[in-house]
């Protein structure tokens, strides 16, 4: 869970940093920044802030930032009744960004969240800047963070399921519960 | 027809619109960018230019430019074996467009193209400025132009089939041809 008071300061910062990346939204916008804390409870350290501006039964588009290192939990998109599951690509607006796919461990620049490396398994690093994009084929998993500065991106996807996503850790719970203080 | 200097003129024209807009793109991007003229060699009045950055067979996304006062002519997207048309959501970065759909004819700030009457027959304006965006569902007819600013948007959609859409205009192709001058 957060509190409101975490939600609001994490929506504030988030919709920050997407206006300094560049992509303008609107007033409407900046007020339904959703903050994910995956159930976990300490939104710094995993989490991430969402701006969906599309979503229908065929695609999505959403403005993903990550505050300074914040980790995006591993996880994949399984199929779902017809659909072979959701095809991703995330294209790096601001900032740089750390994934960790299949594949070699070259894992070298990132950091694992403390007391959760069983958690992320995936340790082949890619690292994008701005301009960079990388496509994830339905059913790979994938987990992405940020180090001091933060950034923003993109998702372009096929129709997306958040709440049917699947975690390594089994903590983690996709929706998220707010109370006040 | 456009000849190569037409094509690289607007290719750097739109490229610059596309920087001053905030859409950070790479240098391999700026020198792929489409210059379409639909086969009616007057590119500056019908046109438009293209860049895409996602393509799969899943979901399409493009960065339009449209150059001061041009005009993409009147399409729709038709279905194609089991898809029923490509759903786009059209949203505004940088400039006005003028956009005409189906409806009640509310046509007024913006301006047909000389002698193409009969091509164009949807006639109810939507304006969007940056942020704002529309949804155009499969089969449904749209055209939309830029007065004396241009603009730059970002183009969702489900898969793009740029060479099986439909226009109402018959003298339209959607190759482009470049020659040498």
């Amino acid at each position: 869970m957060i509190t409101s008071a975490e939600q609001k300061a994490a929506r504030k910062r988030a919709a920050q940093m997407i206006a300094e990346s560049g992509i303008r939204i609107t007033e409407e916008e900046k007020n339904r920044i959703e903050v994910v804390d995956f159930g976990l409870s300490h939104l710094e350290i995993e989490g991430v802030q969402v701006l969906t501006l599309v979503q229908t039964d065929r695609i999505s588009v959403k403005v993903l930032a990550l505050l300074p290192n914040q980790t995006e939990p591993e996880h994949w998109h399984p199929p779902v009744g017809d659909d072979p599951g959701k095809e991703e690509t995330i294209r790096v607006v601001s900032g740089t960004v750390y994934f960790y796919v299949q594949g070699e461990n070259t894992f070298k620049q990132g950091f694992l969240v403390k007391g959760k490396k069983k958690h992320y398994t995936m340790m082949h690093e890619i690292i994008l800047k701005p301009g960079d994009q990388i496509t994830f084929q339905p059913g790979e998993k994938h987990w992405f963070q940020t180090l001091d500065e933060g950034a923003v991106m993109y998702s372009f996807s096929s129709v997306a399921r958040d709440a049917l996503d699947q975690f390594t850790d089994p903590n983690i719970v996709r929706t998220v519960k707010v109370v006040d203080e």
